[in-house]
């Protein structure tokens, strides 16, 4: 018997109609199949509920757009009147213009902007800018990222041919060593470095750049005449109101944002610095709904509200107090676990946990306690996270952390 | 003094902040600078306002997605219960499920469906999934096609290498010798022919398929074992409910969609035959706000609004009333003008204007009658184009012809 039966008799209907029944990052793969639900029906502020009616503080939001909370409804109100005029105009609008300039504001390297509707359409163009601007070939990014699912990066093996990598080499996190031989290697034919903020890996803890990561890769592309780009995808705007290059001490050439940007409405940015302008007007552009001023004021409502009330500061200090909270609740039953990498997208792992059997078990018992924590990905604060929800996030993993250590012995 | 103080403001600000000002398909450069205005404000039905407060009949419909006319209030009523619910789960949910089952209902080829927000998202999808299914490289498509803005196919010529394209090949519209010549000089190694319904380049007329045409490219991807692709983006659901292969008479093994689905809300859509489905789920695919059940929603309502109310049928009524009307209207000022291609999406041009100056005078013109025609991409009709709408085009197209043909006698 099944905890989830209308998840699972609409993963059934799925299957019939969808190769594999779901795909990318919310297939039933990717958590922990038969034992998380497949389906949501409705969310508000941190928390959802699944197509069988129960209900879950929701620790993936969406798996990273939704920031202020689901749903939330005074954004609902910025955006209705601009929504009852339209949102798929002949022409472009003015809110284009306005978060272009709100964009620039805002981030201090950032001379120019334009927009896109997924995350890969920005990390591609900066990659195709790049090369426009250089002349050059070469890109080289962290083994192991995520940049997106176009074919010179998908995590995906499927219909990739040597030609779609034949310049694209990648180097360790935090191997500045390793990027330097590339330099060497590729002498005059690297167009451009892609980096995170900080390494957050599937699978894996999140990892920091050490203190001269970053500035030994600036001076690399700077000697080079090659482009430092920053995927701030992930966590745009989370961080720090201006960027997560300012927390972590990076200075980008271009930077790549999508999810946070507009609390889950389809918008994506990439901006720049001025001396690539020129190379950023040469790459054609363009979408079937990238005009849409629902989106593009959707974004400017959220960026403002990140920034009036302060909302990176509020995520880290409730992802402080989840990682404070979760930690000692599970050294109580004698287990170690912590969060890794900021605040707002904790990692969860626990030590001695190779083959990684822990998290999983801690997850599905999690799951019962009506927390939904992933296993295998970063997970997500807004700031409907409040005080209340972390600690009876706290309180509810406990029992939890019992199981996965119980069991843990009884092996 | 310009007509358009608004627009042009906004422009200059955008200049600042946007490399090229704006960029992509509605960039001023596309159609007429200094003549068009830049921005729009507004949009109900088949008209919108441009920031200066100019209105005027819109038959570009946000260059296709809009085809039940602009912020249509039923399907503004349809979506608000689930929007309401939020727009970002960290689950799928019930539409997606809903909506692939509405297409391979719908669609007689398809037993799939997967999902994303741009036409290019489902191109370069489908192309891998070709590559995946034969483990082949070569790609072939129509000369002067556009099937997106990635780098294998993309119009512009920024930041392309030629690894991009090194196995990307190309033959005329109605050539199937060509195409048989390309199938020879790549024997074994033919992953796929990409065709659209009918030729519908930019700057040229719209060409339908000779008979021989369709099914002889059917007989060679047949023979090679490779995959025949629909790129039915521009039209696809406004020529035929069950999809534009069908009065062309063409069969696809997978068919791309975007535009018309959701009258405007970003969804894109691909859906294949059996045979190609475990490929299709080795090609990863996914993006951030690929789970939004309110464009999944317009995208069910929409279809079954087409089907409901024969909006198709319609469309290529008006079309062919808008068609009779302007070249009457030419006529009896001597000028030989007429609408190529569908009604749904008529291409206009002017006979002897090699030069295109007649077309762009008569758009030109046309403006100022507050007619929103573009001199060099097919327009687009929605069901808010009543017989009373496109009559009242009709009319005030006739000074535009005059003045058209004035000009061209007085150089």
């Amino acid at each position: 018997m099944t905890d989830f039966p209308s998840s699972h008799a609409l993963f059934q209907r799925a299957s019939a109609v969808i190769p594999g029944g779901l795909y990318g990052h919310t297939q039933p793969a990717a958590t922990l199949p038969g034992v998380f639900p497949y389906f949501a029906a409705s969310a508000s502020g941190a928390r959802f509920r699944d197509v069988d009616g129960r209900e879950y503080l929701d620790f993936m939001c969406g798996y990273g757009p939704v920031v202020l909370g689901h749903a939330d409804p005074a954004l609902e109100d910025a955006v209705a009147g601009v929504r009852s005029r339209g949102l798929c105009f002949s022409l472009p609008s003015e809110p284009l213009v306005e978060l272009a300039e709100e964009l620039t504001r805002r981030i201090d390297f950032a001379d120019w902007a334009v927009f896109g509707k997924n995350g890969s359409d920005m990390t591609t163009w900066a990659l195709q800018v790049a090369r426009e601007a250089t002349g050059r070939r070469k890109i080289l990014h962290i083994k192991g990222v995520y940049h997106g699912v176009d074919a010179w990066i998908t995590p995906g093996h499927g219909g990739i041919i040597p030609e779609d990598r034949s310049h694209i080499h990648s180097f360790p996190w935090n191997d500045a060593d390793g990027a330097a031989k590339l330099f060497e290697q590729f002498r005059g034919d690297i167009a451009a470095v892609f980096v995170t903020p900080y390494h957050h890996p599937s699978y894996a803890a999140s990892e920091f750049a050490q203190p001269a990561f970053f500035p030994r890769l600036r001076q690399l592309c700077d000697e080079a005449n090659a482009l430092l780009i920053l995927d701030d995808i992930r966590v745009g705007f989370r961080l720090h109101n201006g960027g997560s290059h300012i927390p972590f001490g990076l200075r980008p050439d271009l930077s790549c944002y999508c999810k946070a940007m507009a609390n889950g409405y389809a918008i994506s940015a990439c901006v720049g610095r001025e001396p690539f302008r020129k190379a950023a007007r040469q790459v054609f552009l363009t979408g079937s709904y990238w005009n849409d001023p629902v989106a593009l004021t959707a974004a400017l409502y959220t960026l403002k509200r990140l920034e009036t009330e302060n909302i990176p500061d509020h995520l880290e200090r409730m992802g402080q107090r989840l990682a404070v909270g979760l930690k000692t609740a599970a050294a109580e039953v004698g287990l170690g676990f912590e969060l890794t990498g900021p605040g707002t997208a904790p990692y969860p792992i626990f030590h001695d946990d190779a083959n990684l059997f822990k998290i999983q078990k801690f997850c599905a018992a999690a799951l019962k306690q009506g927390l939904f924590f992933h296993p295998h990905h970063n997970w997500f604060l807004c700031a409907a996270h409040t005080e209340g929800e972390i600690d009876e996030a706290i309180e509810r993993a406990k029992p939890a952390f019992a199981e996965a250590a119980a069991r843990e012995g009884s092996r």
